[in-house]
């Protein structure tokens, strides 16, 4: 049987998801993947979330989802801020704690560092550390963003693939990452 | 047995974590939970890591402490952007997924919606959402974040505690988060 991949992302707010969440299980398909997408419906929804607010069901829907996958592909590309988006990095937090491959890709190759001084009124320290304009320590390993991400990645066996691309639009990235996820799922 | 409550947050990167991290388990303490923090070392730190960068010893660190605990308190004040910390939302995704309970508090009333349109050049469309600069669409369920983290925190039983007080010195409301949290797991 195919391994079951979940496809985290802010692609959910895109113009269109549907049609990008199909092209990119199309992209899945062709590495011998199933691509897992939140837009997809839940087969057995229990019917005690039939009580409950959209927002909520969704929020169940893709943790079953993740839950019924081996691994997980997240577009880490930085969200309304220096880091991926919240709800991505949530998801890659939740497949960790399972076991699950983790795989993330971005379509920049700024260090988290340049990007978190970007607008944080920055000052560096006499022992070269920076803080932001609050006083709070801005994280500096050279990491591509914060290093519980990059710890899943690395500890679950994943990959990291990032590369200078156009922000939303690009699939050259993504496909890299399901061909390193097929390589290791696909026996 | 006191139960154990993992304490998340960017608290790490205040000016003097360890001082603070000490405040915030006195004050569990009296509610007669024990708080752990990611600046605690670990007991039987596996051997393997001794080759370990210093940042993926954190992040495997982090991982094994929350791995300890019946509970989660999450510091979700907005951190350089919308949205709470990322490495803290990772955190909450992971507690979520191994079934501990979710608690969270922040220092801001300001709904998700109302910081998200700062900044980010949105426009409201003729069915009343509302797109980013770059087209995106901005979460709108009322909430007071990313929905995962919201599902996480009803979906576990546990509490969301937002006031309007001091960004990063307040400790009523999370305070007030402990004690939630001691209603619900001291026996």
């Amino acid at each position: 049987m195919s391994p079951r991949v979940y496809l985290a992302g802010p692609d959910v707010f895109f113009a269109d998801p549907e049609l990008w969440v199909q092209t990119k299980k199309t992209i899945c398909d062709l590495h011998g993947i199933v691509g897992v997408s939140p837009l997809d419906e839940l087969p057995d929804e229990p019917a005690q979330w039939s009580t409950f607010p959209f927002w909520r069901k969704i929020a169940h829907r893709n943790e079953a989802h993740i839950r019924s996958c081996q691994a997980l592909i997240a577009n880490l590309t930085p969200f309304r801020g220096p880091s991926a988006d919240v709800g991505t990095v949530y998801e890659v937090g939740f497949a960790r704690a399972l076991g699950l491959k983790v795989f993330g890709y971005a379509t920049t190759t700024e260090p988290f560092l340049a990007r978190t001084l970007k607008g944080a009124a920055a000052q560096m320290q006499p022992d070269g550390s920076w803080r932001d304009g609050e006083g709070l320590l801005v994280e500096q390993f050279g990491l591509f963003d914060n290093l519980m991400i990059e710890g899943a990645i690395i500890g679950s066996g994943g990959a990291l693939i990032t590369g200078d691309a156009d922000r939303w639009t690009d699939l050259t990235l993504f496909e890299r990452c399901v061909a390193a996820a097929a390589k290791v799922l696909v026996a």
